[in-house]
């Protein structure tokens, strides 16, 4: 079978790999479709060189069929269409005995610390299954996994309806946040200085403002009645958007760290102090998260097709890649696993 | 009668003035005593010296008697004990409306924006009084302050029974907020550098830890089981404690921030994401904090007397100040204010 393997020197290559047979207690998978994360880009760059095999099949947002069940595994019919949520917990660390086991102290994500699913069949734990309703089309599912960690952000934000969010950067994961906080009512906006992924958001029907434009502390004043962003949700990454959220937010605001912050940022404790601000991490999901995520997709209440630029066959991953560092109006790619795959 | 002014240049002096008398819907109150604040160090040390009109009477932990009162006050007569929440709100701005009234957007802290309780007798709006239990102490009374301070932030922090809290600093507010966690049946150590002061909490049956000594972050996980805490409270001001708050912390564990971060602090964005961490800022407290404080103080669940280092005369306010500046074994330094304040 094709295979996308990152070979590291930033670069992806294609294999042939024999089909892995399942084990007792695993499934094999016939994937359908994998999008291509933020994460995958971030082991692309080498960022994840210490966690990743070289070389490896990566991938953890997928959907497909079930092709093949191991010994001991049932509720999983050959055909059944299903999606993946990647976490291996110990279910022994203080997290999982604290009932977080999502942040597992020794939490393992299939895709990066075990072989993905950029391949024509993938093998993994029939436990990390979440079958997907029979009438969703694979390629919608394939965007369950990204909108479980929207879905889990705006939970941890305890956002409410009617409050006003603003969303720092208008890639997959904040124009995704962005819907669901618009799906429970929220006011919304998205700020975003590439025009083109400001259109996309526009034409979702989102508010979407240029950083670069107005002063953003003075636009949020005036939309919000002089109150300030009830959340923010920083999704790029920036030590300047930590800076601007802090502007931003309402007495009792809460901000969501969602983007990676691989340095210590300067944060405005003072202003934490005065406005009573709160700040929470958010990582990944629960299977909750991922319940809710199929829910919003299948009800049609998140229109993810329009976040899906291109779909491409796994023959073209590397391509694909180079597409999405060029950044632009390209939002998500899928790469097409069935098939001869070319 | 007697007053204590802050006469810029780093100065307290003592004043003679007529007492105010009390206007419509205000009262005069005979105070028996004031506590010197952390605040009023800060005021000393001419850091507040944009808010404060010099010279002015400052203070604002206090306990005394209504003395008189203007027209239309109503349940408050000649002798009863009270002390004061000192905040002046606006009422009006979005703050206040969304219900959060003690960070209201223009508030006018008493004993800052406006003379404080340093005097024999001081006027303030009746809305300000908070009656005092007839068999409270007066010396008590005047801790009701900041124990309200630390009922907000133990409050804020969401502290549950059983769950382990760590207190960076041991002075005042990090001594009452550890004695109200732990009349919240939490487990608590106080981390201070100050031998003296860590005798304090020792007394107190507080464990206490020295930061210069065992690595602190091996030290939490043992206590801890290798989980680590669930609450950190900074209430040291420094920005190497924000770190170690961070490096403590539990998975879904909770920073409150207490101390007072003038500039803005380097925070290990990364650690919040990948253990869910929540940093929550406190200010001050609303009129619940001072009702709980009450109900501890009066219950003798917080045993405050023994955070009481000295009564001093209000003649000696200044060299009050110079015994505070030089820490040690000194927490909370009252002045007598009553009589002829000799």
């Amino acid at each position: 079978m094709r295979t996308a393997l990152y070979a590291g020197n930033r670069s992806i290559v294609l294999g042939e790999a024999d089909p892995v047979p399942p084990g007792p207690g695993e499934v094999q998978i016939a994937v359908a479709y994998t999008g291509i994360c933020g994460t995958d880009l971030h082991i692309l760059h080498g960022a994840m060189d210490r966690r990743v095999a070289v070389p490896q099949v990566i991938g953890h947002e997928m959907a497909g069929r079930i092709a093949a069940v191991g010994d001991g595994v049932a509720g999983h019919p050959i055909g059944q269409p299903v999606t993946v949520m990647p976490l291996a917990w110990c279910g022994d660390c203080p997290a999982c005995r604290a009932g977080h086991r999502h942040i597992c102290h020794r939490l393992r994500f299939v895709g990066i610390d075990s072989p993905g699913s950029m391949q024509q069949r993938w093998t993994v734990p029939a436990g990390l299954v979440v079958p997907l309703p029979p009438d969703l089309p694979l390629a919608r599912g394939a965007l369950v996994e990204p909108t479980a960690v929207a879905v889990h952000d705006v939970r941890r934000a305890g956002l409410a309806a009617g409050e006003a969010a603003v969303v720092l950067g208008g890639g997959p994961v904040g124009m995704l946040i962005a819907l669901v906080a618009r799906s429970r009512d929220a006011q919304v906006a998205v700020v975003e200085p590439d025009p083109l992924r400001r259109k996309v958001a526009v034409d979702l029907g989102l508010m979407a403002v240029d950083p670069g434009g107005p002063d953003l502390v003075a636009w949020t004043d005036e939309w919000t009645g002089g109150a300030g962003a009830a959340v923010v949700f920083e999704v790029s990454g920036t030590a300047a958007a930590i800076t601007t959220a802090t502007q931003l937010l309402a007495v009792r605001g809460r901000l969501v760290v969602v983007g990676i912050h691989s340095e210590p940022r300067a944060v405005d404790l003072h202003r934490f102090f005065w406005r009573e601000l709160t700040m929470i991490g958010a990582r990944v999901y629960d299977r909750d998260d991922y319940d809710t995520a199929i829910d919003l997709i299948h009800s049609g209440l998140l229109p993810v097709d329009a976040l899906i630029s291109h779909i491409e066959p796994l023959n073209r991953a590397a391509d694909a890649f180079a597409a999405l560092e060029r950044r632009g109006a390209t939002m998500k790619i899928l790469l097409d696993c069935a098939g001869d795959a070319s």
